[in-house]
């Protein structure tokens, strides 16, 4: 990692916006992808960042992402909203339905928007911070119904995908910016230590027998294997039963799902914002957010050498110490940008020195 | 199991609504604190039916659970509300939080109900089958913010209860009925192994010192062990997120958590019911929650003599069973129940001959 070059994040955001505005997208969608995108990276996330800006602009110009226009309104009552994505750019859709949610909040207490047949979203842990700093409860789920990965517990045909969840909980200090699924682990950890040679850290998956496995090329060839729901072949049927309520609440709300056959790369997604202001007001929830951080942050550790850590914190002090230092990215992800950058003639950002 | 004497349900539910209303409470509210305690041993919760009846009419007969009045309306904003339920049966309150998050959601979309000092609220699946038979979605979590049992993912101190959620789903047919903790495993279901002389199925806890155990005697002592979060050991992560998500959700909300010092048994309650019908038709979630529930239960499942089931789909044929046959109860349960019985002058209905 230490050997991977380093760009400033604005430059890195300004050539991403201009790449996709090159590809097609207008200004403003280009700009709020191009955000969306850097900012994974500046959390880490290096699978859900810079590392899609490729086969999202593949998508755009092969007409999968649709690039004009709005997301069709199917029902807007009260609280809550249905939006037909038409598969404009999940970034940009998934930014906007945080915004209504949150109009929405601010209103009746709580705001809930479901899109379907949005493009993919990306890394659902970028949209949590400057709305939880904000006092915000901001809650994103979504399922892909195109993809199969995941089975039930107990069997063995794959019938979820790992099925994101991210939260952002406002504190008196950073957020709390949980990002986790409801599988062991996820495709792209999976094809990372497949692609490194190695094996995962823990039996996540089973073969094609159901026989547990930590063995990333069970899930290639030609009988492949699945990954297991969170919880593994011990307590399973934890990730299972969250599989079901957000592939059941994504899908269902939004009225698109496995059921239709879809097969186009894209999620149906849910966002729910919550406003601490409407409950016991904003400084109340924050007050006792903070407590119940503070007894983890002070902890006794089993491992005196690993200090308990809230999830989003190591997150967070990656992003102060990129933006001073820059983004690292990996050579296989420069390799892509070198070749979108001389396909669409935006030059590369020049790295830190 | 099958040397226990079977009541039939209606008779325990006028036995047990007798003895609370002789316990001093009016008889609407034993009326519903009979109910959902029944509701929980027909759907085979046998830890958290009428075996607490016994500590519920003690907490009655001590003055810490409150008889007599309403909750107190701390705010109610279109879409939310926040109750202090002040330690009157957590059982009555939480049904009629259902009833109130779904007016709500009738008319917002969603309808959330906080409550702080509500009393124990006992089987969160008990309060399900109704309202999702009916259509409706409901969320119920609650914590307990004057008990400590389970860790941060990496921590050595007890932070959380073991933090539940329950989730009532619409299909087509039987709805899912979800009922899980955000740990490896419940306090009860450690005492009753312990109580047995047996080991747990997992490496679900952890003692003093931070070492895997599945001994439930860890948890005893002069140097007491922890619950391990979901996940175990290898993800606990995911179990140490959903607990924070749980405890700040509730305490957050409500206005009243650990940073408080609580010292009476009791709950931070949320309940969310979200209206389909206001999204894209109640008969559309149903459609699609059927067919990701028919996805599951005809997976090939890995142990033929196990097939794949979901969430809730024992506990509702073990209800039909019950209903027909009788609800069985352990000797330990009618020992309290006898006790009780005694005390208050009200007849044990017959068993079933």
């Amino acid at each position: 990692m230490s050997d991977d070059l380093r760009f400033p994040a604005p430059a890195l955001t300004d050539f991403t916006r201009a790449l996709f505005q090159t590809g097609g997208l207008p200004a403003d969608k280009a700009g709020v992808v191009a955000e969306v995108l850097v900012e994974a990276d500046l959390l880490g996330h290096v699978t859900h960042g810079l590392n899609l800006a490729g086969p999202y602009l593949k998508e755009l110009d092969g007409g999968k992402m649709t690039a004009e226009g709005e997301h069709e309104v199917v029902r807007d009552k009260a609280a809550v909203a249905v939006w037909d994505g038409r598969y404009l750019p999940g970034l940009w859709l998934t930014r906007q339905a945080v915004e209504d949610a949150t109009n929405k909040a601010n209103t009746f207490g709580t705001g809930t928007v479901v899109i379907r047949r949005s493009h993919h979203i990306g890394c659902l842990a970028s949209y949590l911070e400057a709305p939880a700093r904000d006092g915000l409860v901001v809650e994103i789920t979504c399922t892909d119904p195109s993809v199969v990965a995941v089975p039930a517990h107990g069997g063995l045909n794959p019938i979820f995908t790992p099925d994101p969840i991210a939260v952002g909980i406002p504190t008196e200090g950073d957020p709390i910016m949980i990002d986790l699924s409801a599988s062991t682990t996820s495709m792209g950890t999976a094809a990372l230590y497949r692609g490194r040679g190695e094996m995962l850290p823990g039996q996540w998956l089973q073969d094609s027998d159901g026989n547990p496995s930590n063995d990333p090329n069970v899930l290639v060839g030609d009988a492949p294997g699945t990954i297991l729901p969170a919880g593994g072949m011990d307590h399973g049927y934890k990730g299972f039963s969250q599989a079901l309520i957000l592939e059941t609440f994504t899908q269902g709300l939004s009225g698109l799902g496995r059921i239709d056959k879809v097969e186009n790369w894209g999620a149906a997604v849910q966002v729910r914002v919550t406003d601490p202001e409407c409950f016991c007001g904003a400084d109340s929830f924050r007050h006792q957010a903070e407590y119940i951080s503070e007894l983890c942050r002070t902890s006794t550790p089993r491992d005196p050498a690993n200090p308990v850590r809230l999830p989003g914190q190591s997150a967070l002090n990656r992003k102060r110490q990129h933006l001073d230092d820059g983004v690292p990215l990996s050579e296989g992800i420069l390799e892509q940008l070198r070749e979108w950058s001389g396909k669409h003639d935006v030059p590369l950002p020049n790295p830190i020195s």
